[in-house]
């Protein structure tokens, strides 16, 4: 309700601010039984830490997760999992610039008209760092999901005006964008690094891919799978826009070209094009699912701006500190990770009701 | 969990078949003491009603409410409210055609995957018609936010490629698309004929509008309030795609582009743009909402298709019956119920914890 | 939040007042394809409605129930179940005597407190009415749970001081309070009869047993399967306690008395005695499950009794009217009911969770 | 739905096991703005922690709170709040004892049934130990309810067969049981080390009042606040009864005896009685809240008892370690933070829905 926990089986909360103690996550129905393998869920955080690469900080967050409680001997015991990720770097910053501030496009003066107070330090709670626990419970989720063979793929496909081209997901991204596409992402790269370089940033879209989907997942009506991935995928703060299948494209089709025909191919069920996504009347057809997400330009910019501060004065900022240029590279983990907490959920949803 | 409840404080569930014996909604949630306008209500249930333009077909479904609970003597009760409308027309129809095939676009497969029974009359649960119901509550939770200023205003500003020029939505639509630009209207109603012409269907975008919205509605992290407006709209059958504010055009602009610089102007906190859409970190800024839907075309056409049945054999399907060309013009209603069930919602949330 | 919602993945919502159009339940996770066997679910509404005793009031309430939703060609869809009763006897009541004045031991004046308005007619929302909604959904859920071979059975144990001294739930209870004693119900029997010459009423005992058990129902902590139960059961009008196994007693004894100790028999894991009343640690240990419920005398009686009415004048009122001078043998069922609602809740979490 | 959170708009998740790494809680719905008086969180925590009194074990757990989230600057921000404590004794204990036994009494064989694994440490997740995060949660929430002046006593009234005589709550209670009658709580506290010195364990009934309710908090149907009261007192581990006002003695009385009329006393509305426990229709009536709760004997006793093993051989067993004879001493506080999470809950949800 207060809105810091996710899914109704397989639920999540989290807690923590940019720069208080820790950052944590408490995960209640994770089923038991299943081996915990802390080194891939360190591995996914890695993905998303900064100073993983290039392009972004010279920050290092270490996030190394600590295991509080529901694992014993290596296994899941069914009992809440609570992880937590220390903040080291804990030494003591100069918040003056921001501390009566609003900096355009952060949640600073949104905070504060519902909260009436605000832990400035870092952005607190509206800070992105947040999104480090949804990696970690994601990551968890990950583990449920390999069970079943579920597998879940994010790509970056368009920074500013460059989109990839060759869209193709059936290989690994060996460059530090995970972009499909080798050849434009480095074109990609240097459009991030002339952001940077004019002290501004620069957002993208990132499209992820699902293989390997049990057909029935999903509930009709308002839990509608594509539904719930929107939510899970708008909840990332600096998205701005999710479509499904052939998405906003699909406003300029007739029926006759959006359809998705069947057949039997060799016997098996078969979809002559996936225009829906995957997803038919919010349930899983067993086909890829693939949507997109638009994130915006990350807010934090060397350059000057004009803004008011408490006492609602006009004022001008240009945000001191370590900020990403663009924030689509770490935000490719976090968009598998929220996908995973939908499945995962919904998949326990289904063994409730619809497992035969 | 099973998927037809939407809200937390403002709960909503629906229930009914497209030809069962009624549709009906439960509202569990509206405060005491608010007088029911039904007659406010049924106005919005003519809107979404077919057969209340030259557009869609010539079915009357009539649509009646009827108050089954919740309201004495002209007021809420803090009880639960139940409006139910009758499927009146329940003679006897021919389902021969469609009983054992899986029509391309629609969710007949995906229910048969999931729960191995299907009721096939009309599209059971599936069916468009399912959203008479969310005009419904939408309608009651309007006449909670009425009470605080909070107007929704959605209109229709893309079918197929035809766009909108002038999106101005401070005045009367007075076409049947309820398209804010009056000219582009009657391409755009040009197009749809055409569409049904070719025995085909078309898509298009609708765009929302909330004003007098209260700065701090929506919760941190996961109930954001896009991403619960994302939730709510992608839960509309045919809706394919969301955006707010800049959306997905805000991929392609620099920081220093897209964030909304403040000012004060006249004493009054001022956004100097509102690329945002009204939400930064998930939170009401007070600015005007703004976010936009897309639109699939509805997948019943009278083309012939592809598909197979339940035996899984391959056959052709045409159609027959009546369908709507174009399901926009429709669902313009129904993309402001959803809207005003997410802010009567937040609203009620917001009074719990943030009222001061 | 608003109430009128019980469970989690077998979701009941309830709505109407006494004497408004309808009573109605909403069944949201109920499986799809299983036989509704319609002709038990009115039986189980006989067992509660009025008239069907010679304990009880003149009212013939009928309590037909109608299917709006959720069943197509006799097997549940898996979409809601709606059923509604009508209330046929909705004739020009004479309600000037309770219109504006608080009823002693009935819920007007802390609804007025609440809502600040009341639907006074017959206690509106309040009545007793309420509960053939539990039954007709406790009906419902008796037929998941009949497919794994649970098995709920309650009966009268005592009526004002007179306790069944013979309580053994294996034979068909052949009395019309449902009382596992036959000696002993016909004492019950004749201090009712006296409560109501008396122009009085007067309270008693149910007490409930479930057989064909699963262990591993019910969840750590805040949701342990004896919780759950005690929140059923205190959620009926007029019951004022619940205790489990020894219950009460418990508190009087030693660890060494109270604790059911364990053994192999006939090489069956088995316990030495059911002190704990089939529930260990919040989750059931495959025992009978037994737990009784304690109900207050119904506070509508005859005699004069003093209380204030809305502009808070001293005043005293005789209820006219019909009502039952003890509630307890119509509660039966509903204690039935409510316990269903909480095992077939659990046991689609198990399915979720814990099924191997 | 897994069963480790509790409330709706106060939310509570508590986390960890008994010897794990530490135990947790994070309360998500605290009002933001509100003074964090941690001095007197800590002083909860220490009426419950053992090692308090003559009558418990040796052990000190320490139990000292460390603030993780959702304070700052001295005051709550809305965000999250995670406390926790650190399990310091983790000392390498000898398990071999219980490693593969089923302690009678204990949640030892249900939670192997349940989850096919256990964390035989201490029981694990199922450790009275777990009761420490509700005592630190409901310290918070005793700060929420502080500003509306609602507060909250319990007492220790019953040890195995001794009762308390004068139960009177308006003094301070001076004896390590808090129990109101000082002159039988000797009694107690003799009765409670001749258990100790029998090898044996005792049970009792601890009783708890609620004053400065406002009138109309809980919710109608399934949300009665003696309800709620009901599922937060019986997920408390020992907790085997609850009875709201006259519980089970309700049940001997006639309508006219256990009615609590009404009268106008100098200008304000009073209940001539409190039969009902301050809850009439699941609603506060403005009156003192009285309930009772009956705590079995701890199942932890030194006495040799038949068991099972996991191998299902039979066995005896002697439980070695620290154990109390008696843990209604102990559980006092942890009935009022129950309490007092209800509360808090429905206090919130009233301001949503109720407030004036």
């Amino acid at each position: 309700m207060a809105g810091n926990s996710f899914g109704e089986l397989f639920k999540v909360t989290t807690f923590g601010e940019s720069h208080g103690k820790a950052l944590g996550v408490t995960i209640d129905g994770m089923p038991a039984g299943i081996n915990f393998d802390l080194d891939f869920i360190q591995s996914e955080m890695n993905r998303r830490r900064p100073g993983g690469n290039t392009l972004g900080t010279a920050r290092n967050e270490g996030d190394e997760i600590e295991v509080i409680s529901g694992v014993f001997e290596g296994v899941t015991t069914g009992c809440p999992i609570t992880l937590i990720i220390k903040n080291t770097s804990q030494k003591s910053h100069d918040y003056s610039q921001i501390k009566d501030v609003y900096r355009p496009g952060h949640a600073d003066y949104t905070y504060e008209a519902k909260f009436n107070v605000r832990d400035y330090r870092g952005g607190g709670r509206s800070s992105g760092r947040e999104t480090s626990m949804r990696v970690a419970a994601g990551a968890v989720a990950k583990l449920l999901l390999n069970q079943v063979g579920i597998k879940i793929k994010a790509g970056t496909i368009q920074i500013g005006d460059i989109k990839a081209e060759n869209i193709d997901f059936n290989h690994d991204f060996n460059n530090e964008l995970s972009c499909p596409d080798e050849d434009i992402s480095t074109k990609m790269v240097e459009l991030i690094k002339k952001a940077k370089d004019d002290l501004d940033s620069i957002g993208g879209v990132i499209e992820c891919h699902v293989n390997g989907m049990i057909a029935g997942l999903g509930d009709p009506c308002f839990d509608k799978l594509d539904a719930l991935l929107a939510h899970a995928i708008l909840s990332i703060g600096a998205c701005k826009g999710f479509e499904i299948g052939k998405g906003f494209e699909s406003a300029k089709l007739y029926g006759s070209q959006n359809n998705d025909q069947m057949k039997m191919v060799n016997g098996e069920i078969t979809f002559l094009s996936n225009n829906a996504g995957g997803i038919l009347g919010g349930i899983s057809n067993g086909n890829e699912i693939v949507f997109r997400a638009a994130f915006k330009p990350t807010p934090s910019i060397y350059k000057e701006q004009e803004t008011i501060n408490k006492n609602h004065e006009d004022v001008t900022i240009a945000i001191k500190g370590r900020h990403d240029p663009c924030i689509v590279p770490r935000a490719v983990v976090v968009v598998e990770a929220m996908t995973a907490l939908v499945l995962a959920d919904r998949y326990l949803v289904w063994r409730a009701y619809d497992a035969r």
